[in-house]
């Protein structure tokens, strides 16, 4: 099935626009489970378990698996293998090359590691992304404007007007099966993203451990359909450190789950 | 020993500033060897012991191993470790994400990978790198001017004056233990980057397959020690098709550091 009709009927079912970020630290496992690679997809499979009749999708951030070297990429792989069909899942890896070895990485993130959808970087142009966007049943999240400060760096470099994620924005626009990643930290200028186009999905992090505004994430940052991914990962997953763990961050998803819908329904 | 350090013995050992490509492509592998994973550290086993006294560095694309699945990257730890010491690994996997991801990142490739040096993407700014240069003995390529098409969708941005490529560099300037990428097929405008520093070591792709002019390349992007790191992949590591593969990368090779050290006495 496409993406984009999984993450419909995702978001139908269990009335979420909540996509929960599975980016599992060694050192941030509850204190209930040993403090070993091994338990990272026992973690993994318990907050799914736990969580997966509350949200719409799941972000795997492919750096918490690296950390854990060649092992880390089977645990990533044994993930994905576990969430239900019916959830999309998201591949946050950010990869952006030259389109041969973007050809590798498309093959590596939909066919060998199964996922839904990849994040990628808009750095090297529009060209290169052929190798993902072929996969017509796939779906791109290009990064346009990051939660980080340094953001400002150059994403806000402004020429004639305009900053340089709006420009970014606008070279990608036209590509189907193509979304942005917004930043909800970057509270009302997500409206500058929005601006240019009504339609695009938008994967919005930065609400939770960093501190972005919900209220304004989802105010500007939903589509006409009123649809958006909202990441939330270390406020869900760690929400408790005890054997409470799964049942907590299931407290927590709901929580999200009710205030999303909450503001949704005042929009 | 530091990156540096270890780049410039290799570099007088050799008397060499090639650097090769290690991507094994399954399809593009010699005759001689089965189509099969288990093939790929093989065929690197014996590039590396033909090559590795004619070059200054090996440079992995992590894309090529990724599509190998979690297989791969066991290949792509064997493979690092097949590497003599005293040869510095350069993991070319254009990571970016914001600095708690990349804190994974950066153990990934130091830690559990045990490469040297790592190239990464700008899109998210100076701030988020500090989890890599924090690693003083390792060393940071962050990408510049890519070799491909759509370098000039953003990277030419021209803003007062200057490309955006221009305002990169400059932001990572100052920074120690980063070089930058700058691809081969930029041909004069490398030497618009080189104007920024003419310290910063340069590691240049694009020579070879991808038909970038290595006079133009040596000509603008060694810097004030005539130092600069030439790399090329496929028209090496695939000089022949069949079981003399490792003997003709071996000529290619020689060829290629000789016509290096041509151009650069013309200097």
């Amino acid at each position: 099935m496409r993406f984009i009709q999984k993450l419909k009927k995702a978001i139908a079912k269990n009335n979420s626009l909540l996509c929960i970020g599975l980016d599992p630290d060694l050192k941030k496992l509850p204190n209930s489970l040993t403090k070993s690679i091994d338990s990272v997809l026992e973690f993994n499979r318990r907050i799914i378990e736990a969580t997966h009749n509350f949200i719409c999708a799941y972000k795997l951030n492919s750096a918490f698996y690296e950390a854990l070297g060649p092992k880390g990429f089977e645990i990533l792989k044994a993930t994905i293998e576990l969430i239900p069909k019916d959830i999309p899942v998201i591949l946050d890896s950010k990869r952006g090359d030259i389109d041969s070895s973007n050809e590798m990485y498309a093959r590596s993130a939909f066919i060998e590691f199964g996922a839904d959808s990849i994040t990628v970087n808009p750095y090297l142009g529009v060209e290169p992304l052929k190798p993902f966007t072929k996969f017509r049943d796939k779906f791109i999240f290009v990064l346009i404007l990051t939660s980080n400060p340094g953001a400002f760096d150059f994403q806000y470099v402004k020429c004639k007007g305009k900053f340089l994620f709006q420009r970014v924005s606008e070279k990608f626009v036209n590509l189907s099966n193509v979304g942005f990643v917004v930043g909800a930290t970057r509270g009302k200028d997500i409206k500058l993203v929005r601006e240019v186009s009504d339609e695009k999905l938008f994967l919005i992090p930065g609400i939770g451990a960093q501190k972005g505004s919900l209220e304004l994430a989802l105010k500007y940052g939903v589509n006409k359909d009123k649809v958006a991914l909202i990441n939330v990962g270390r406020a869900i997953i760690y929400a408790s450190n005890s054997s409470d763990f799964a049942q907590k961050a299931k407290e927590k998803a709901i929580e999200f789950k009710e205030k999303i819908n909450k503001i949704l329904a005042q929009l």
